[in-house]
């Protein structure tokens, strides 16, 4: 069987722990393609780059890899792979796109706000399988070993079956303990938010600002969603799309509303 | 009754002309407080900022106008709107936020990388009723007269009967043309997508950089989707949602998969 080409994207940046695990994985399973950001995007949801230019270079990162060329960019998690996609692979699709590992929780409403998911959905809408993928540890060093397997498993599951038109998966894993992870649950997006909060300082030169801080709220009280999935220490795989329309609401602004 | 108190924002920034054509429609009907980005933020899709600080400050841009309040943010159209709940507001909950007017479409897939509807989308999360306002015009100069009477109509309408739930709705204006527009189409999300190209170029020091450019490329044939209903000459009206689960491949995956 042919090696699958695999474009492999992220939003932490290209020198990340999380993307070099994903790389590495990948590496082993096909000829890999990374284009991922020269710096953070973390929280870009999915941003792209219209008002402004673009760089696009080779990346040293992962010389030590076999299968693998490397490019870093200036742009977002989605502009890469728009970059990757018309650029790099001169429209050579890719098997497969994924993006991550994230250095921290994409579950629940955070998909929305994800750059590391912006990538991944924007693959769908190339109509190219993709998976993203976060671990629910935001340090920097944060451990990635308990999750290779699953990561691999994932990945091979999309490459055999494909996923279905227009979507994408959402995989997040529980952050390394003591205790195995359990396997693997389909799920829903939990109903949850981000409360925040802003911590509001002075400049040296008397100005004020604001940092964004914030509590999550979990309000789902079921056993089918992701957050459930994760707390419970079960790999979370929720299939995301971008149709965004609220479909049930059509019939119900005709018959309620009087707008012709 | 009393007068409501509507939030407007907007990713052109707080200068341009479709706010200001906003502003003015909603100054006649509430109370109005504006928090706006400082500069334009198109294309910022759900960005948040979080690895960097944000500013807030009073802004001028109304003072000529009776009932408003406006503050200019140096964040994106979701920082506007969590700042005004949580700053500016002090949780005191606006009966309605709106955003826009938008220069330029933002129907079938382009509400994904608009930061215009991701102002209504933050206000929707916060279960407050939201609508983003775009003109399928992208000219600074757009002439927004003709779309007045549909703005202050459909606001009315969900100031009087409110909307579902995690909805919010993504409505666009034909531009200005000699035809009068026909009427009010509730739509699904047309199926369409960018194609982009990337105009390659040489900065002065011999480096390459790129713009992104692209051609937006219709697929849908159905007469029921915003790209139709534009295209005739219908101000168009999607209800979106924020849950991203593509809930029909939740059956596909636990059947066709084997995870466990």
């Amino acid at each position: 069987m042919k090696k699958p080409l695999i474009l492999v994207s992220n939003d932490d940046g290209i020198t990340s722990l999380g993307i070099r695990a994903l790389v590495e994985a990948m590496s082993e399973i096909g000829k890999v393609i990374v284009v991922a950001p020269d710096s953070p995007q973390s929280g870009m949801g999915h941003a792209i780059t219209i008002g402004n230019t673009l760089r696009l270079d080779p990346s040293i990162a992962f010389k030590d890899l076999k299968n693998v060329e490397a490019y870093e960019c200036s742009g977002t998690p989605a502009d890469c792979v728009k970059l990757a996609k018309h650029q790099v692979l001169k429209d050579r699709k890719p098997d497969l796109v994924v993006s991550g590992i994230n250095h921290g929780s994409n579950s629940s409403i955070s998909v929305l706000y994800s750059g590391t998911m912006s990538a991944a959905i924007e693959a769908a809408i190339e109509d190219i399988p993709a998976i993203g993928f976060s671990l629910c540890n935001f340090d920097a060093l944060a451990d990635f070993s308990h999750v290779k397997k699953y990561v691999k498993k994932i990945t091979q599951q999309v490459l055999e079956n494909g996923l279905p038109r227009g979507v994408a998966l959402n995989v997040n894993f529980p952050q390394k303990s003591k205790n195995p992870i359990k396997g693997i649950k389909v799920c829903r997006q939990a109903r949850a938010k981000w409360q925040e909060k802003f911590d509001e300082r002075q400049d040296p030169h008397g100005r004020r600002y604001f940092w964004m801080i914030g509590n999550f709220v979990n309000y789902d009280k079921g056993d089918d969603n992701d957050e459930w999935a994760i707390a419970n220490n079960y790999v979370s795989i929720v299939p995301c799309q971008f149709d965004m329309t609220a479909h049930h609401a059509i019939a119900y602004l005709n018959d309620e509303w009087k707008l012709n």
